[in-house]
């Protein structure tokens, strides 16, 4: 914990999934012990922006979600992908094939798609059928240039009844089969990170990434010279502490994280 | 022409789809023309064995198809990886959870696939869900050393309507998010190509490949040390005459080169 007392804490960036709930089967989730409280701690004694590569759900989805899960949150601390995403295509003047879930369609009638220049790709789920992963290979095989946007690049993820494959995996296939440019939205990007803690207009070593995926969350962070801390829920793996990625502290679960940490910053 | 001067060759491989026929929507296909004279011609004047990865029917059922398309084959001499990946599961007492065409399940009757400790996958197709695919996701997780077993690695193929992605992408998807061992059953393995050369009961330099594919059939075939002949037909692709793998004849398509080998060999 040496390296937490050189700068107070001043900022938290919470990932959800795995964190804040377990997914389930049901799509509703399940609470992981503690959350619920150490986020109210946070938004009473700190600041906090959640950081996720969430992508069936547009923002007020998520917000809802999560508050029926019981967490008060403010929705315009959510940091998703796809609002980042909608700004690199229209910057690049990039018109995708859509490869997402059917809840995410709606979010990007704004976003023109005729003939397409690159295919975007989300958590589609059951969505992520042989023909839609086929129409999105037969656009990218019709580029001279193929080009994959993909809001996260996760491999799998943690549901309440197990691991789960997650949009990377797919996303790779696409990459194996027409040699691809990808070009990933979210986590573990740096410029991602950065927009939440700018958010929160502090820096960097100010700022503390709490997540449970080792690569995307922790990697990701200290990648951006952020700290990340490991909680032990959601995805995580007892053979991650051979890593090559060395956590700056690992934690049970967010609720003991958050309590070192702000004991920490009073001591 | 130089190096198919030095040996007669006495025995043809032939790659099935791209080069005798393509495969179309509705699953009959389309015989490329001049294939159904350039096979009668090898039956008459040669020896001849087809070599596919083709795993989504049987050998009864790849003969039938075949024959509806107008070719005179003996099923005989298919050399498919389904047979050779029964062989391999059983010598290394492997018992697979199945990520296979609905076609091939009872195929693989007299496989034991309680307590998987592999997954075999061929192409599924359209049963290439995500449900499917996050099953032999979970079950490779479960496994201390996860094992994919699979019939072929293509990473696309062509129908007449364009190309489709194959079995190999689908593989890479799984490996990544697993980091799972792959075997792979049928070209472009060494063995694969020596149990059809063995059966002709020839030697490597008196025998050559013909196939649409620059790495699978002719990459492979010459890594066995049988000459590979390049068809400009099937999944072909102009770019692939800068591509590392130098095929040792180009052809138009089988019956041209057919016609070419077989004139040399007279000559």
């Amino acid at each position: 914990m040496n390296e937490f007392t050189k700068n107070r804490v001043r900022g938290f960036l919470l990932d959800v999934t795995g964190v804040l709930y377990n997914g389930s089967e049901d799509g509703c989730g399940t609470v992981i012990p503690g959350s619920v409280e150490a986020v109210e701690r946070l938004y009473r004694e700190s600041m906090v922006r959640f950081v996720t590569n969430e992508s069936t759900l547009g923002r007020e989805g998520l917000a809802a979600k999560l508050s029926n899960l019981g967490f008060r949150i403010d929705p315009s601390h959510l940091i998703i992908p796809l609002d980042v995403a909608k700004y690199y295509l229209r910057k690049n003047n990039l018109r995708p094939h859509l490869l997402v879930h059917r809840n995410l369609r709606n979010h990007l009638d704004d976003i023109d798609q005729n003939s397409p220049n690159c295919v975007l790709v989300g958590y589609a789920r059951d969505d992520f059928t042989y023909e839609a992963m086929n129409s999105a290979f037969q656009i990218l095989m019709s580029l001279k240039e193929p080009l994959i946007v993909s809001l996260g690049c996760g491999k799998f993820y943690r549901r309440a009844e197990g691991f789960n494959l997650d949009v990377g995996s797919f996303v790779k296939a696409l990459q194996y089969a027409t040699d691809a440019e990808v070009v990933i939205i979210g986590k573990p990007t740096k410029s991602f990170f950065m927009s939440a803690v700018e958010d929160m207009k502090l820096q960097t070593d100010e700022v503390v990434m709490i997540g449970d995926d080792i690569v995307t969350d922790i990697g990701g962070a200290q990648n951006a010279g952020i700290k990340g801390v490991q909680v032990q829920t959601g995805k995580w793996r007892s053979e991650w502490m051979d890593h090559k990625i060395k956590p700056d502290l690992i934690a049970n679960n967010l609720k003991e994280a958050v309590d070192i940490i702000l004991l920490n910053n009073s001591s």
